[in-house]
Order: structure tokens, then sequence, then C-alpha cells
């Protein structure tokens, strides 16, 4: 994603000159036409975030000298189908019982990422609403980054109504080391606010490791967040993948342990390979809990680009419950950064 | 309106360097006083959009090469007397019946326009929230461009609650021909949300057709809306202008049939003029429905520009309903774009 | 609070040229830690202004020529510790009934200011949702900018659920004049919106006059709103600061008279001065209404600062009620500013 840098122009009498600073403008317009097929049900509709969630965000660097640096960024989901933005979650917790927004009134929140960061030889102490550990496997070894008809089906835990802290925390406080030989650590405490501060739900606090080595990527990340007094939710997972050249070959695999209900298990296989001026996209997932949840899911796609900024893809997908009928999910969209 | 052009910086160490692609921060903050009377009913307030609707937006263009190019466009309705922003429409019907948001919480969606477009010379296909072609006629060929006290009441028909395709329309697919010998096409399709499905609420299609030879332009819309099972809306419009040089004449004529009314029947004839530093406008509209509506409104103003950017005006209109006492209004205010 | 320069870039086939005019992105991410403990209790959580308000803003000034001068001010307060934003007030009155929005849902709004202003050697005439005259004292004579844990009780007054002009008011109409010998009057006249137009409720006046001369600073402010049929709310307040170079010196004292309630008197001493790379802090306050009401706070601060954009802080205070349990609050923080 190219971003358009928004230089700190300082004017002055004599001419024109940038500081070291910046102020970054940046973001997604994703949109497509999806369509669902459930037995003889038939959906289709104008998707907003096929292939790259549609946003719009801003966020700089300063240099404080010394090798210190002061950052912000503030970044928020957009639905460009109909014009709304993204709630957020303040409690790390499901949504509470007062009246949901009346449709089209959602207005532009920085759901996405609001975190103020100073870096140096140390590494990164970053505070605010961020991603968590726990998630970045779930989508970064997705060849379809957790996007559109073919996000994988491990989704099913990350993406459970409960687990409001499978993608983002809000109140965190979290540390990004620097990269010793190729190995990361990310570190991540976060707070809930407001329901039930003597349960502490809502808390918890997660790390991740990543390893690369050239074509290797390995990363483990473990999790437990606090659903409520004596209630958890604790979520692990590992990934790896490897660059063949000719393609991309990844797996990922994730456990999670809820106080009072069976393991959710899934793994994901894909691939992805350049072909032409795109990639091709391959991913088998599976989501698995107790005798109730199995479910399989297979996806191919192909994302065209057309500059570095702005690409086609199309994606065809089809989901295999334990019981019913199986879904199809076809996707023909345009992505543009900026 | 001038635009602020944020050029994309690529610095480098060797000096600066602009790219040909940009993104552009603009907007309008319009804000004045508005005087209303009805018989002895007397309202003061102050307005937000009387002369231009107040916004804040980005938007740029990316050259792909081969005469290909990519584009956005988010842009959102604001009210700066008070500071909140616009809800927008996700299924192209009424408002559902959940609560309305509190006075005063309304944030910023990108409810004026919200699309990514890809453009060459087969022209351009727009997709996401975009206004209709249905609505282009009744704006262009008003004097008071369907803003503040001025505004015609042909707005009634695209105005009318029941009638969200009016001026916007989520979930649109567009097409905008080039223009041939001054003819241009804009075909579009769009699809509402949610709300019921089987009954295709909220689809529709629009078609507009314009020509321009000098001083002469000429427009023609049409389009139907399904506003429920067997239900539908239908707007046609006809519009004209001609440039005298020491005046620009206008003029416009709309019908909208919809299942189960009386078709509603409005015209509008205008005239601006340059005078001084600014623009004398004048208007004079009707609306029409079966025996029930007969509204006449007349209007003159003027508008001062201090600069390209920046202008003062006033308005002053009387509308008079078929029965019941006539309203006038009146407004003065600033307009600011940048 | 150092500010982002968007130049506006005019992009000409011979180079590169800078208008005199310029649209401006500034805003502040301030995220900390918070303690506050009363008696037993004791809660900790992720605070998001503790220093400066967290905010994202874009404002631009016009160069009309002649010495006048357009511009534009859109701001809105943001919780980057959530990533919500923060909602306006449109009828300067208390929130209406209507259930207030979901936790998390929130969008921005442009709550902090949103102003258009022609300014010329006449002073400047501003138009929208601004600050109220009658607040700036409470603000700017406090060493902790009415800001975090350290926040003066006068607070109890401006702060007060009826009183919704006490920072702000929506619809306004200002005139700041320019300084003569060291001397400015700021007027304000303001509407409220909607609710109880003929009780004029959320309707007012405020004035403001201000003295500088070297390193004394005095300003008295007095305004009065209305707040429903024959009721008012008049504010009053005096301040004023001496730089002795070690350290500057300020009070503030005010009276709020509100219909059929004692008055509310309220007032702080407090000091600021430097103290190696930072500024240390120091303020008591006290309100006091008839029998019912005597509050005193002392707080205690340092804020160190990392540039001219970033800082450190951190702030102890505590607050004894007429009867009960005293309460101490501490944060701990980091303002990044932009």
């Amino acid at each position: 994603m190219k971003k358009s840098l928004i230089a700190l122009a300082v004017l002055t009498a004599s001419g024109i000159s940038f500081a070291q600073s910046s102020v970054t403008l940046f973001g997604v317009v994703d949109l497509g036409y999806t369509q669902s097929k459930t037995g003889a049900a038939k959906t289709s509709s104008m998707t907003d975030s096929g292939q790259a969630s549609s946003r719009i965000g801003f966020r700089g660097v300063e240099d404080l000298g010394g090798g210190l640096k002061a950052s912000f960024w503030l970044e928020a989901g957009t639905n460009p189908d109909n014009g709304t933005g993204d709630a957020t979650n303040n409690n790390n917790q499901s949504a509470s019982a007062v009246t949901a927004p009346r449709a089209g009134t959602q207005g532009l929140t920085f759901n996405r990422r609001s975190t103020v960061s100073l870096e140096g030889s140390f590494g990164e102490v970053r505070l605010g609403r961020d991603y968590t550990p726990q998630f970045w496997n779930h989508t970064f070894f997705d060849p379809f980054g957790t996007n559109g008809s073919g996000s994988n089906v491990t989704g099913a835990a990350y993406g459970d109504a409960r687990n409001f802290t499978g993608v983002r925390a809000s109140n965190s406080v979290g540390y990004l080391s620097p990269k010793f030989s190729g190995l990361q650590v990310q570190l991540q405490t976060y707070m809930g606010e407001v329901a039930s501060p003597a349960a502490k739900a809502g808390n918890g606090t997660a790390l991740r490791v990543t390893y690369d080595a050239g074509p290797l990527s390995l990363a483990v990340a473990d999790s437990k967040t606090t659903t409520g007094a004596g209630t958890d939710w604790k979520a692990t997972n590992f990934a790896a993948s490897y660059n063949l050249g000719v393609a991309k070959v990844m797996m990922m695999s994730s456990t999670d342990k809820i106080t009072g209900e069976a393991d959710m298990e899934g793994y994901l296989v894909g691939v992805t390979a350049p072909l032409g001026a795109g990639v091709v996209k391959f991913a088998m997932s599976n989501i698995k809990q107790g005798t109730t949840v199995d479910s399989d899911k297979t996806a191919i796609g192909y994302v065209y680009s057309l500059s570095k900024r702005t690409a086609l893809y199309t994606t065809f997908a089809t989901t295999k419950p334990m019981t019913g009928d199986k879904t199809t999910g076809f996707d023909l969209g345009v992505t543009h950064s900026f």
C-alpha cells in the first residue's frame, strides 16, 4: 500500500524546506460485487472490503534526536458502498444492550488503530487501541488476509461475537522489541472499560514471537483475555511460511480455549504465486469445536495489479459445514490505496 | 470551488519531486443567519449551508499509464453551526424505525460521496455511494443550486422522505461516457441493502444524457427505483440553459410518477447575471400533485465574491402554497471553500 | 502545539510554487495511565487527555488582499484509548432524553470548534461552534489547563451538566477586536436549536476583556445564558497572571449565579516553573455553593518535554469534599501533537 506523504512544509521567506518529520494521509477504497449461495438462497450485494479493508488514516513520525522517535497513528474503518464508518469497542467485550445505531448513522471512529508510540534502540512502546498479538497470524498467513469471500474459517474463533479482542483491543499498552537475528517479540496488555471492573472483564495479556530468516517466517502467539468473573478466553496459534520463489507456501494452526466450552481448533494451508501482472491465491482452512462444529473452506482467487496502488480481484470460495448445505461465495472488485 | 492540493511529496536525498498522482483535501464551510416567517410564526437560526453545502472531503487520482486512471472520492457532509456530521442511507429507502441518533451525536460519514473509479478513453466506471443521474438537473439548473432559502420547490419530489435515491444512492455502479461532440451519457444502477431484498426495495436504474454546445446546455434524465413489492418511483426531468453573456437563463421541468399517487409535476425558470464583483440570481418554481399540492416559489439573491474561494451572500424568497399563509425566507451568510 | 502545514501546492509545468494560503492538519494524541482512589475504592484506567485534549483538526487561512483574510477551523475531539470521537451539543442545553449512543459507536464530530471567520484591521468576525468567552479564564489560568487529574474544581461550574455553554456554544456569532495597547475585547452571542425556541433556551451573550503588558496578564469575563422560560445562568470570572521569570503565578476567581440556587463561588491559585527540560505545575482550587458544596483541590505535576511536540507528564492531586472521603488522582502519560 503506497502512502501519500503530506510533507511538513516549513515555509520561510528564503525558500521551501522539509523537516525530518512528516504526517501521512493514507487509505484504501475497495469496492466490488459479491454473490453468496447457500442451497437455493442466493444474495447479491456490493461489498466494500473484498480484498483489503477500506479505511482512511493519519499517521506521523517525529524525530526526537538521539535515536528516539515519537509517532502517532489514527485509522478509521470505512464502508464506501454506503458511506458509513465503523463502530469501535471500548470495553473489549460484547456490545452492551443499548440500542444499536440506526442503519446509515454510524460515523467515523478510529476503530482500526489509535495509538501513540515512543521508539528507540530499545524497541517501541505503543499506547492506545491496537491490533492484538493473537490476531496477526490469522491474517498474515492467510493468502486472502482475512478479507472477502476467501477469508479463512479459523475466523470463527477471532470473529466470534464474544471475542472482541480477537482482532483489536482498546486501552492497550504494547511493547515491540527490535529484531535480533530475525527474532522479534511483541507483548501487550489491555484493559476493558466500564463493564464489570471487579470481574476484570475485557482485561488481558498477549505475547507474539516471530522469526524471519530469508525465505522462512515463523510466528507463535499466546493470549488470555478475562471474559467475566472466573471465565476467560485463551487464544494460541502458530504459523509458518516459506517463499520458494515460484510460490509462497504457508500454514497456520490455532487453538481457542474458552471456559465451559470444548476447545476450538483451526488450521489453514495456503499458497500464493506470482502469475502475469498478478498473484494467484489458494487456501484451505478448517475449524472444529467438539462434536458440533466442523467446517471446511476452500478458496481460490486472483489479484491483477494495475499499479502498486490499484488492483482488480476475483475470488471463489466454498464452505462446507458439518451438516446442511454448502455455501459458495464469489467476489469481483477493485482495490485502490492512497 | 478551489481545492487544496496535497502533493504526494516524494522526498529524496537530492531534492523534492512530485509524482503525477495527488491527494486533495477539500471542503466548504458555509454559515449564516436565516429567518423564516409563516403568518405570525417567525423563526431565526444559524444556518450551515445557505449558499453551498458544508463538507470536508478527500479525493485523489492515480495515473496508471496508457491513458488509464484510478481515482477515489470520500466526501462528508458537515454542519458547522453545531459541529455534527450528516447521516448516510444504506438501503436507498426510508430510515428504519430504530431510534434516531440523539441530537448532537451524529458523527461524520462519507454520505455525500464515497467512490472508486477507473477512467480511460472508454469513459469512467464508478462504484460506491454517489449522486443519482435524476438529481443533477434539479440542482445544476437551479440558480440557487438547491441550497438555502432560495432552493427550488421541485425539491418536494427529490427531497420527499420516501425518495431516498432522489439525491444519492448507495451500492451504485455508474458509467459516464466520454463527450462526443458535446454529447455525454451517464448510466447508473444501484441496490438497496438489508430491508426487503425479495421486494428489491431500494434497487433502481437511471440514465442521464447531456448536450453542451457553446452557450447552450441541454440535459434529460430518467430513472426508476423500486420502493417495495410491485411499487416504484419513476423520476423524469428535462432542463436547458443558455448563456447570453449578460445573463444565463435556465429552465427545468420534472415529473415524478409514484405507484398509487397522482403524478408530481414541477418546473423552474431562472436567471443568473454577473453584477459588480458578484452574481444576481432569480428563480421561479412550482410543484403540483393532483388536486392537493400546488406551491409557487419566487427567490432573488446576490452572491458577492471576495475571492474565488470566499463569498458573502443574501437571499430572499417567498413560497405560496395552495392554501394557507405564504412563507418568506431570508438568508445572510458567508461561504468559504478550501 | 506544533502544527503540520499542508501547503497549497500549485503544480505548474515550470516548477513548484506555494500560494499565500494554506490548509493545516493538526492534532494531539495524549494517552496515559490514571489511578483514582476514594476511601477503599480504587480504579485504574487508560486515560486519553491527561495533559492536553486529544483531537484532530483541519484549518486554513486565505489572504483576500487589502488586509482582509478568510479562515476556517474544523476540530474534532478524539479518545484514542478506544478510538471513539466526541459528541457535540446543538442546543446549548442538556442532552435530550433520547437514548444515548451505544458505547463504542460515537463517531467524530467537529465538537471542539467548527467556524468560519473574516479578519481585517477591524478584528475578527467568527461564526459557528466555538469556545465561549466565559470558559477561557477557567483553562488559561489553570496550570493544568483543565485537563487530567489536576484540572481545577472550579470546573464544577463550567462542567455542570446543565451548563452546556460553559465550554463551547453552537450557533454563535463572535467578534474579537484587535489588540489596542495590550487591550482586547471578545464578544459572543449564541442561539440554542430545536428545544424551547419560545423560552429562548440555549440563547446567550458573553463578553471577555483581556489586558497584556509584558509579564502581566489580566482577564475578565461575563456571560448570561437562558436555561428556560424566565431562568438563566450567569457566569462571571476574573483572572490574573504574572511571569516572574523563575516562575509564573496565576489566580482565577469565578461566580456562577443560577436562577433558584445559591451562587457557586470558585477560585484558583497556581504556579508554573521551568525545571530542567520541563515545567513544574502546582495549583490549589476551591468551589463552594451555599451550605452544600465546599471542595478543595491541590495538584502538583511535572511535564518533561522530549521536543516541542512531545512530552511525558505526571500529576498527583487530592480533592477534599465538605464531607466524606478525599479523592486522590494520579496520571502518568505521553502527549504528542502534530
